[in-house]
Protein backbone atom coordinates (compact mmCIF):
# COMPACT_ATOMS: atom_id res chain seq x y z
CA UNK A 1 0.00 0.00 0.00
CA UNK A 2 1.24 3.64 -1.12
CA UNK A 3 0.49 6.83 -2.46
CA UNK A 4 2.18 6.09 -5.51
CA UNK A 5 1.41 9.01 -8.17
CA UNK A 6 -0.88 7.04 -10.06
CA UNK A 7 -3.08 6.41 -7.52
CA UNK A 8 -3.30 10.25 -6.19
CA UNK A 9 -3.81 11.37 -9.94
CA UNK A 10 -6.79 8.94 -10.15
CA UNK A 11 -8.64 9.74 -6.81
CA UNK A 12 -8.04 13.64 -8.15
CA UNK A 13 -9.22 13.32 -11.56
CA UNK A 14 -12.65 10.98 -9.85
CA UNK A 15 -12.97 14.09 -7.45
CA UNK A 16 -13.01 16.57 -10.10
CA UNK A 17 -15.20 14.62 -12.35
CA UNK A 18 -17.82 14.27 -8.88
CA UNK A 19 -17.22 18.30 -8.38
CA UNK A 20 -18.49 19.42 -11.88
CA UNK A 21 -21.18 17.01 -11.92
CA UNK A 22 -22.27 18.38 -8.60
CA UNK A 23 -21.55 22.49 -9.48
CA UNK A 24 -22.89 21.62 -13.11
CA UNK A 25 -26.19 20.74 -11.40
CA UNK A 26 -25.96 17.74 -13.33
CA UNK A 27 -27.47 15.77 -10.18
CA UNK A 28 -28.59 12.68 -12.24
CA UNK A 29 -25.39 11.77 -12.67
CA UNK A 30 -24.10 11.53 -9.44
CA UNK A 31 -25.04 8.70 -8.02
CA UNK A 32 -23.51 7.25 -10.82
CA UNK A 33 -19.79 7.81 -8.90
CA UNK A 34 -20.95 5.65 -6.98
CA UNK A 35 -20.95 1.51 -6.27
CA UNK A 36 -23.89 -0.27 -5.89
CA UNK A 37 -23.65 -0.78 -2.33
CA UNK A 38 -22.20 2.29 -1.35
CA UNK A 39 -22.03 4.08 1.90
CA UNK A 40 -22.15 7.84 1.81
CA UNK A 41 -22.22 9.74 5.11
CA UNK A 42 -22.50 13.72 5.96
CA UNK A 43 -21.24 14.52 9.07
CA UNK A 44 -19.67 16.84 11.54
CA UNK A 45 -15.87 16.96 12.46
CA UNK A 46 -17.28 16.19 16.20
CA UNK A 47 -19.57 12.93 15.74
CA UNK A 48 -16.49 11.79 13.24
CA UNK A 49 -14.25 12.38 15.85
CA UNK A 50 -16.42 10.64 18.77
CA UNK A 51 -16.31 7.88 16.56
CA UNK A 52 -19.52 8.19 15.76
CA UNK A 53 -21.37 6.72 12.34
CA UNK A 54 -24.16 9.10 12.76
CA UNK A 55 -24.22 11.51 10.11
CA UNK A 56 -26.82 14.16 8.74
CA UNK A 57 -26.84 12.24 5.95
CA UNK A 58 -26.66 8.57 6.05
CA UNK A 59 -27.22 6.27 2.62
CA UNK A 60 -26.31 3.09 2.19
CA UNK A 61 -27.24 2.48 -1.69
CA UNK A 62 -26.90 3.77 -4.83
CA UNK A 63 -30.67 3.84 -4.77
CA UNK A 64 -30.64 6.01 -1.70
CA UNK A 65 -28.73 8.49 -3.36
CA UNK A 66 -31.32 8.30 -6.66
CA UNK A 67 -34.01 8.95 -4.35
CA UNK A 68 -32.13 11.69 -2.67
CA UNK A 69 -31.99 12.96 -6.26
CA UNK A 70 -35.44 12.83 -7.36
CA UNK A 71 -35.97 14.65 -3.82
CA UNK A 72 -34.08 17.43 -4.51
CA UNK A 73 -35.26 18.18 -7.65
CA UNK A 74 -38.55 18.26 -5.62
CA UNK A 75 -37.63 20.75 -3.69
CA UNK A 76 -36.57 22.54 -6.40
CA UNK A 77 -33.09 23.30 -4.28
CA UNK A 78 -31.29 24.28 -7.86
CA UNK A 79 -33.11 26.93 -9.02
CA UNK A 80 -32.51 29.20 -5.92
CA UNK A 81 -28.61 27.93 -5.96
CA UNK A 82 -25.48 26.63 -7.15
CA UNK A 83 -22.35 25.66 -5.88
CA UNK A 84 -18.67 25.13 -6.41
CA UNK A 85 -16.16 22.58 -4.96
CA UNK A 86 -12.54 23.91 -4.61
CA UNK A 87 -10.19 20.66 -3.65
CA UNK A 88 -6.89 20.16 -2.40
CA UNK A 89 -4.71 16.83 -3.88
CA UNK A 90 -5.47 14.12 -2.05
CA UNK A 91 -3.08 13.95 0.59
CA UNK A 92 -3.15 10.54 1.05
CA UNK A 93 -4.31 7.28 -1.46
CA UNK A 94 -3.25 4.11 -0.31
CA UNK A 95 -3.89 1.08 -2.34
CA UNK A 96 -4.36 -2.39 -1.27
CA UNK A 97 -3.83 -6.07 -2.90
CA UNK A 98 -7.54 -6.15 -4.63
CA UNK A 99 -7.39 -2.61 -5.69
CA UNK A 100 -9.37 -0.45 -3.34
CA UNK A 101 -8.07 3.19 -2.39
CA UNK A 102 -8.40 4.11 0.92
CA UNK A 103 -7.83 8.41 0.19
CA UNK A 104 -8.63 11.54 1.91
CA UNK A 105 -9.46 14.84 0.35
CA UNK A 106 -10.18 18.28 1.63
CA UNK A 107 -12.58 20.69 0.43
CA UNK A 108 -13.97 24.14 0.52
CA UNK A 109 -17.56 24.50 -0.91
CA UNK A 110 -19.12 27.55 -2.23
CA UNK A 111 -22.80 28.74 -2.34
CA UNK A 112 -23.97 30.69 -5.31
CA UNK A 113 -27.33 32.46 -4.74
CA UNK A 114 -29.81 33.47 -7.40
CA UNK A 115 -28.85 36.96 -6.98
CA UNK A 116 -25.45 36.64 -7.15
CA UNK A 117 -24.07 36.76 -3.97
CA UNK A 118 -21.32 33.84 -3.44
CA UNK A 119 -19.91 32.77 0.36
CA UNK A 120 -18.31 29.78 1.72
CA UNK A 121 -20.50 26.82 2.63
CA UNK A 122 -18.67 24.48 4.20
CA UNK A 123 -15.48 23.43 4.67
CA UNK A 124 -14.29 19.42 5.27
CA UNK A 125 -12.60 16.73 3.88
CA UNK A 126 -13.70 13.22 2.31
CA UNK A 127 -12.76 10.10 4.03
CA UNK A 128 -13.18 7.66 1.15
CA UNK A 129 -12.74 4.04 -0.04
CA UNK A 130 -12.91 3.72 -3.66
CA UNK A 131 -13.27 0.23 -5.89
CA UNK A 132 -12.43 -0.38 -9.19
CA UNK A 133 -15.85 -1.60 -10.96
CA UNK A 134 -15.32 -3.97 -14.12
CA UNK A 135 -14.14 -1.65 -16.69
CA UNK A 136 -11.27 -0.57 -13.89
CA UNK A 137 -12.55 2.76 -13.74
CA UNK A 138 -12.60 3.28 -9.51
CA UNK A 139 -16.21 4.12 -7.72
CA UNK A 140 -16.81 5.24 -4.60
CA UNK A 141 -17.50 2.27 -2.18
CA UNK A 142 -17.68 4.52 1.30
CA UNK A 143 -17.31 8.68 1.00
CA UNK A 144 -17.80 10.26 4.69
CA UNK A 145 -18.01 13.68 4.30
CA UNK A 146 -16.46 15.22 7.51
CA UNK A 147 -17.52 18.88 7.80
CA UNK A 148 -15.78 21.42 9.57
CA UNK A 149 -19.13 22.92 11.10
CA UNK A 150 -22.54 21.38 11.77
CA UNK A 151 -24.13 24.35 11.67
CA UNK A 152 -24.83 24.41 7.88
CA UNK A 153 -28.72 24.26 6.65
CA UNK A 154 -29.69 20.67 6.56
CA UNK A 155 -32.46 21.15 5.08
CA UNK A 156 -30.81 22.22 1.89
CA UNK A 157 -28.13 19.59 1.92
CA UNK A 158 -27.02 19.05 -1.35
CA UNK A 159 -24.60 16.56 -2.48
CA UNK A 160 -21.27 17.71 -1.05
CA UNK B 1 -8.09 11.88 -26.44
CA UNK B 2 -7.36 11.06 -22.74
CA UNK B 3 -7.20 12.24 -19.53
CA UNK B 4 -3.34 10.68 -19.34
CA UNK B 5 -1.17 12.41 -16.26
CA UNK B 6 1.27 14.27 -18.40
CA UNK B 7 -1.22 16.31 -19.89
CA UNK B 8 -3.18 16.98 -16.37
CA UNK B 9 -0.05 17.67 -15.00
CA UNK B 10 0.83 20.25 -17.72
CA UNK B 11 -2.06 22.26 -17.49
CA UNK B 12 -1.83 22.38 -13.93
CA UNK B 13 1.20 23.31 -14.16
CA UNK B 14 0.48 26.10 -16.70
CA UNK B 15 -2.50 27.25 -14.20
CA UNK B 16 -0.08 27.74 -11.40
CA UNK B 17 2.41 29.97 -13.08
CA UNK B 18 -0.50 32.18 -14.39
CA UNK B 19 -1.96 32.47 -11.10
CA UNK B 20 1.59 33.45 -9.45
CA UNK B 21 2.30 35.57 -12.45
CA UNK B 22 -1.27 37.63 -11.55
CA UNK B 23 -0.97 37.45 -7.90
CA UNK B 24 2.20 38.57 -7.99
CA UNK B 25 1.71 41.70 -9.45
CA UNK B 26 3.87 40.19 -13.02
CA UNK B 27 1.13 42.03 -15.03
CA UNK B 28 3.27 42.51 -17.77
CA UNK B 29 4.16 38.95 -18.66
CA UNK B 30 0.37 37.80 -18.47
CA UNK B 31 -0.22 38.08 -22.01
CA UNK B 32 2.86 35.74 -22.82
CA UNK B 33 0.54 32.85 -21.52
CA UNK B 34 -1.66 33.33 -24.62
CA UNK B 35 -0.92 32.66 -28.52
CA UNK B 36 -1.04 35.34 -30.75
CA UNK B 37 -4.73 35.28 -31.92
CA UNK B 38 -6.39 34.25 -28.25
CA UNK B 39 -9.64 34.54 -26.65
CA UNK B 40 -10.24 35.45 -23.59
CA UNK B 41 -13.67 35.76 -22.43
CA UNK B 42 -14.98 37.11 -18.50
CA UNK B 43 -18.52 35.59 -18.51
CA UNK B 44 -20.74 34.50 -16.37
CA UNK B 45 -22.14 31.37 -15.64
CA UNK B 46 -25.71 32.43 -16.64
CA UNK B 47 -24.50 33.96 -19.61
CA UNK B 48 -22.17 30.79 -20.86
CA UNK B 49 -25.18 28.33 -19.51
CA UNK B 50 -27.58 30.59 -22.52
CA UNK B 51 -25.10 29.88 -25.04
CA UNK B 52 -23.89 33.11 -24.83
CA UNK B 53 -20.14 34.29 -26.39
CA UNK B 54 -21.17 37.93 -24.82
CA UNK B 55 -18.96 38.74 -21.45
CA UNK B 56 -17.88 41.77 -19.26
CA UNK B 57 -14.78 41.52 -20.91
CA UNK B 58 -13.71 39.48 -24.41
CA UNK B 59 -10.36 39.99 -25.88
CA UNK B 60 -9.80 38.29 -29.38
CA UNK B 61 -5.75 39.05 -29.67
CA UNK B 62 -2.80 39.28 -27.41
CA UNK B 63 -2.44 42.51 -28.49
CA UNK B 64 -6.13 43.42 -26.70
CA UNK B 65 -4.34 41.11 -23.24
CA UNK B 66 -1.12 44.04 -23.67
CA UNK B 67 -3.73 46.88 -23.90
CA UNK B 68 -5.70 46.04 -21.09
CA UNK B 69 -2.62 45.80 -19.22
CA UNK B 70 -1.04 49.12 -20.16
CA UNK B 71 -5.25 50.26 -19.04
CA UNK B 72 -4.82 49.02 -15.53
CA UNK B 73 -1.21 50.14 -14.84
CA UNK B 74 -3.08 53.87 -15.87
CA UNK B 75 -5.77 53.03 -13.40
CA UNK B 76 -3.25 52.07 -10.51
CA UNK B 77 -5.41 49.37 -9.88
CA UNK B 78 -2.52 47.31 -8.10
CA UNK B 79 -2.31 50.13 -6.12
CA UNK B 80 -5.12 49.27 -4.26
CA UNK B 81 -5.66 45.56 -4.36
CA UNK B 82 -4.11 42.50 -4.72
CA UNK B 83 -5.32 38.69 -5.36
CA UNK B 84 -5.03 35.25 -4.86
CA UNK B 85 -5.61 32.47 -6.63
CA UNK B 86 -6.36 29.15 -5.22
CA UNK B 87 -7.35 26.13 -8.04
CA UNK B 88 -8.19 22.49 -8.26
CA UNK B 89 -6.30 20.21 -10.32
CA UNK B 90 -8.06 20.23 -13.39
CA UNK B 91 -10.83 17.73 -13.99
CA UNK B 92 -10.36 17.48 -17.73
CA UNK B 93 -7.55 17.94 -19.99
CA UNK B 94 -8.18 15.96 -23.20
CA UNK B 95 -5.02 16.50 -26.02
CA UNK B 96 -6.53 15.78 -29.56
CA UNK B 97 -4.24 14.03 -32.53
CA UNK B 98 -2.84 17.73 -33.03
CA UNK B 99 -1.82 18.32 -29.61
CA UNK B 100 -3.87 20.52 -28.32
CA UNK B 101 -5.75 20.09 -24.98
CA UNK B 102 -9.38 21.28 -24.00
CA UNK B 103 -9.43 21.58 -20.13
CA UNK B 104 -11.63 22.74 -17.38
CA UNK B 105 -10.06 23.58 -14.21
CA UNK B 106 -12.24 25.64 -10.88
CA UNK B 107 -10.91 28.12 -8.92
CA UNK B 108 -11.59 30.36 -6.22
CA UNK B 109 -9.80 34.47 -5.99
CA UNK B 110 -9.59 36.02 -2.95
CA UNK B 111 -8.93 40.02 -2.84
CA UNK B 112 -6.59 41.83 -0.72
CA UNK B 113 -7.36 45.52 -0.02
CA UNK B 114 -4.26 47.54 1.09
CA UNK B 115 -5.42 47.88 4.84
CA UNK B 116 -4.92 44.06 4.67
CA UNK B 117 -8.51 42.66 4.34
CA UNK B 118 -8.87 39.89 2.45
CA UNK B 119 -12.49 38.45 0.78
CA UNK B 120 -13.52 36.07 -1.68
CA UNK B 121 -13.88 37.93 -4.81
CA UNK B 122 -15.53 35.03 -7.15
CA UNK B 123 -15.62 31.64 -7.86
CA UNK B 124 -15.79 29.96 -11.13
CA UNK B 125 -14.10 27.55 -14.03
CA UNK B 126 -11.45 28.33 -16.88
CA UNK B 127 -12.93 26.60 -20.55
CA UNK B 128 -9.82 26.02 -21.92
CA UNK B 129 -8.23 25.69 -25.46
CA UNK B 130 -4.29 24.91 -24.97
CA UNK B 131 -1.77 24.83 -27.88
CA UNK B 132 1.75 23.60 -27.93
CA UNK B 133 4.17 26.36 -29.43
CA UNK B 134 6.93 26.01 -31.41
CA UNK B 135 9.10 24.92 -28.32
CA UNK B 136 6.29 22.26 -27.03
CA UNK B 137 5.22 24.92 -24.60
CA UNK B 138 1.57 25.03 -24.07
CA UNK B 139 0.16 28.34 -24.56
CA UNK B 140 -3.85 29.42 -24.02
CA UNK B 141 -5.77 29.41 -27.56
CA UNK B 142 -9.10 30.04 -25.31
CA UNK B 143 -9.60 30.74 -22.38
CA UNK B 144 -13.34 31.33 -21.09
CA UNK B 145 -13.51 32.11 -17.62
CA UNK B 146 -16.98 31.51 -16.25
CA UNK B 147 -17.44 33.61 -13.08
CA UNK B 148 -20.31 31.66 -10.70
CA UNK B 149 -21.51 35.29 -9.69
CA UNK B 150 -21.65 38.25 -12.09
CA UNK B 151 -22.41 41.39 -9.60
CA UNK B 152 -18.73 41.69 -8.73
CA UNK B 153 -17.17 45.18 -9.76
CA UNK B 154 -16.36 45.10 -13.61
CA UNK B 155 -14.40 48.30 -13.41
CA UNK B 156 -11.42 46.87 -11.37
CA UNK B 157 -11.62 43.45 -14.03
CA UNK B 158 -8.11 42.49 -12.97
CA UNK B 159 -7.24 39.15 -15.21
CA UNK B 160 -9.03 36.55 -13.93
CA UNK C 1 16.62 21.87 -12.62
CA UNK C 2 12.84 21.37 -13.84
CA UNK C 3 9.31 21.50 -12.61
CA UNK C 4 9.26 17.07 -12.89
CA UNK C 5 5.91 15.27 -12.59
CA UNK C 6 7.44 13.56 -9.51
CA UNK C 7 9.00 16.31 -8.14
CA UNK C 8 5.55 18.69 -7.87
CA UNK C 9 3.75 15.13 -6.69
CA UNK C 10 6.49 14.81 -4.23
CA UNK C 11 5.84 18.23 -2.79
CA UNK C 12 1.98 18.14 -3.28
CA UNK C 13 2.29 14.44 -1.08
CA UNK C 14 4.12 16.36 1.41
CA UNK C 15 1.91 19.21 1.66
CA UNK C 16 -1.26 17.44 1.57
CA UNK C 17 0.31 15.05 4.89
CA UNK C 18 1.15 18.55 6.73
CA UNK C 19 -1.96 20.38 6.47
CA UNK C 20 -3.91 17.19 7.79
CA UNK C 21 -1.15 17.39 10.60
CA UNK C 22 -2.35 21.00 11.68
CA UNK C 23 -5.84 20.33 10.63
CA UNK C 24 -6.31 17.52 12.62
CA UNK C 25 -4.63 18.71 15.97
CA UNK C 26 -1.99 16.14 15.59
CA UNK C 27 0.52 19.27 16.31
CA UNK C 28 3.12 17.17 18.24
CA UNK C 29 3.90 15.18 14.47
CA UNK C 30 4.25 19.07 12.95
CA UNK C 31 8.18 19.60 13.80
CA UNK C 32 8.66 16.24 12.57
CA UNK C 33 8.28 17.49 8.71
CA UNK C 34 11.42 19.81 9.23
CA UNK C 35 14.90 19.47 9.27
CA UNK C 36 16.71 19.97 12.13
CA UNK C 37 18.20 23.09 11.34
CA UNK C 38 15.03 23.97 9.75
CA UNK C 39 13.75 28.06 8.97
CA UNK C 40 10.57 28.80 9.70
CA UNK C 41 9.31 32.12 9.24
CA UNK C 42 5.82 33.55 8.85
CA UNK C 43 5.59 36.95 7.48
CA UNK C 44 3.25 39.78 5.57
CA UNK C 45 3.22 39.82 1.87
CA UNK C 46 4.52 43.84 2.30
CA UNK C 47 7.36 42.66 4.49
CA UNK C 48 8.55 39.93 2.12
CA UNK C 49 8.48 41.99 -1.08
CA UNK C 50 10.51 44.68 1.01
CA UNK C 51 13.18 41.91 0.99
CA UNK C 52 12.63 41.55 5.12
CA UNK C 53 13.19 38.38 7.09
CA UNK C 54 12.01 39.44 10.09
CA UNK C 55 8.29 37.78 10.29
CA UNK C 56 5.29 37.51 12.88
CA UNK C 57 7.19 34.19 13.56
CA UNK C 58 10.97 33.53 13.59
CA UNK C 59 12.04 30.04 13.93
CA UNK C 60 15.44 28.53 12.90
CA UNK C 61 15.40 24.98 14.48
CA UNK C 62 13.35 22.03 14.73
CA UNK C 63 13.44 22.79 19.33
CA UNK C 64 11.99 26.02 18.32
CA UNK C 65 9.28 24.50 16.81
CA UNK C 66 8.41 22.33 19.13
CA UNK C 67 8.41 24.86 22.28
CA UNK C 68 6.03 26.42 19.76
CA UNK C 69 3.29 23.61 19.75
CA UNK C 70 3.94 23.30 23.62
CA UNK C 71 3.27 26.96 23.64
CA UNK C 72 0.28 26.51 21.67
CA UNK C 73 -0.98 23.82 24.09
CA UNK C 74 -0.32 26.15 27.56
CA UNK C 75 -3.04 28.24 25.87
CA UNK C 76 -5.42 25.54 24.76
CA UNK C 77 -5.64 27.48 21.31
CA UNK C 78 -6.99 23.96 19.73
CA UNK C 79 -9.86 23.91 22.45
CA UNK C 80 -11.28 26.90 20.82
CA UNK C 81 -10.88 26.75 16.48
CA UNK C 82 -9.45 24.51 14.46
CA UNK C 83 -8.41 25.08 11.03
CA UNK C 84 -8.85 23.75 7.37
CA UNK C 85 -6.11 24.20 4.37
CA UNK C 86 -6.60 24.33 1.36
CA UNK C 87 -4.39 24.25 -1.36
CA UNK C 88 -3.70 24.62 -4.86
CA UNK C 89 -0.99 22.10 -6.75
CA UNK C 90 2.37 23.57 -6.37
CA UNK C 91 3.47 26.23 -9.07
CA UNK C 92 7.35 25.39 -9.33
CA UNK C 93 9.24 22.33 -7.75
CA UNK C 94 12.35 23.10 -9.02
CA UNK C 95 15.12 20.25 -7.64
CA UNK C 96 18.83 21.23 -8.16
CA UNK C 97 21.88 18.40 -8.76
CA UNK C 98 21.66 17.65 -4.59
CA UNK C 99 18.04 16.73 -4.53
CA UNK C 100 17.17 19.85 -2.89
CA UNK C 101 13.69 21.16 -4.12
CA UNK C 102 12.38 24.92 -4.13
CA UNK C 103 9.14 25.26 -4.61
CA UNK C 104 5.82 27.56 -4.43
CA UNK C 105 2.58 26.84 -3.30
CA UNK C 106 -0.45 28.93 -2.80
CA UNK C 107 -2.91 28.68 -0.04
CA UNK C 108 -6.22 29.43 2.21
CA UNK C 109 -6.50 28.94 5.73
CA UNK C 110 -10.17 28.92 6.80
CA UNK C 111 -10.86 28.91 10.76
CA UNK C 112 -13.56 27.16 12.34
CA UNK C 113 -14.78 27.92 15.90
CA UNK C 114 -15.85 25.88 18.74
CA UNK C 115 -19.56 26.97 17.66
CA UNK C 116 -19.05 26.10 13.87
CA UNK C 117 -18.37 29.36 12.38
CA UNK C 118 -16.21 28.94 9.53
CA UNK C 119 -14.11 31.93 8.07
CA UNK C 120 -11.58 31.93 5.67
CA UNK C 121 -8.70 33.15 8.68
CA UNK C 122 -5.12 33.94 5.14
CA UNK C 123 -4.55 33.37 1.99
CA UNK C 124 -0.66 33.19 1.20
CA UNK C 125 1.57 31.07 -0.61
CA UNK C 126 4.92 28.56 0.81
CA UNK C 127 8.16 29.76 -0.29
CA UNK C 128 9.85 26.10 0.42
CA UNK C 129 13.39 24.76 0.14
CA UNK C 130 12.95 20.94 1.03
CA UNK C 131 15.88 18.17 1.05
CA UNK C 132 15.99 14.52 1.33
CA UNK C 133 16.79 12.79 4.64
CA UNK C 134 18.64 9.57 4.61
CA UNK C 135 15.85 7.43 3.67
CA UNK C 136 15.02 9.93 0.98
CA UNK C 137 12.08 11.29 2.18
CA UNK C 138 11.29 15.25 1.84
CA UNK C 139 11.88 17.42 4.87
CA UNK C 140 11.55 21.10 4.63
CA UNK C 141 14.91 22.95 5.22
CA UNK C 142 13.03 26.52 4.93
CA UNK C 143 9.45 27.44 4.79
CA UNK C 144 8.46 31.25 4.53
CA UNK C 145 4.93 31.70 4.95
CA UNK C 146 3.89 34.67 2.98
CA UNK C 147 0.74 36.19 4.34
CA UNK C 148 -1.98 38.04 2.02
CA UNK C 149 -3.05 39.76 5.00
CA UNK C 150 -0.96 41.02 8.17
CA UNK C 151 -4.01 41.90 10.54
CA UNK C 152 -5.06 38.25 11.48
CA UNK C 153 -4.46 37.69 14.80
CA UNK C 154 -0.84 37.00 16.04
CA UNK C 155 -1.62 35.82 19.69
CA UNK C 156 -3.25 32.82 17.94
CA UNK C 157 -0.95 31.94 15.50
CA UNK C 158 -1.43 28.47 14.89
CA UNK C 159 1.12 26.85 12.66
CA UNK C 160 0.30 27.82 9.03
Amino acid sequence: MNNTMDTIFAVSLLNGRYADCIDGDELEAWPGFFTEDARYVVTSYENHAAGSEMGVIYCDSKGMLQDRVLGLREANVYERQRYRHIMSMPSRAMEDEHGNVRATTSFAVYRIMRDGRTSLFVTGCYLDTLRPDAGGELKIASRIVVCDSSVFDTLLAIPL
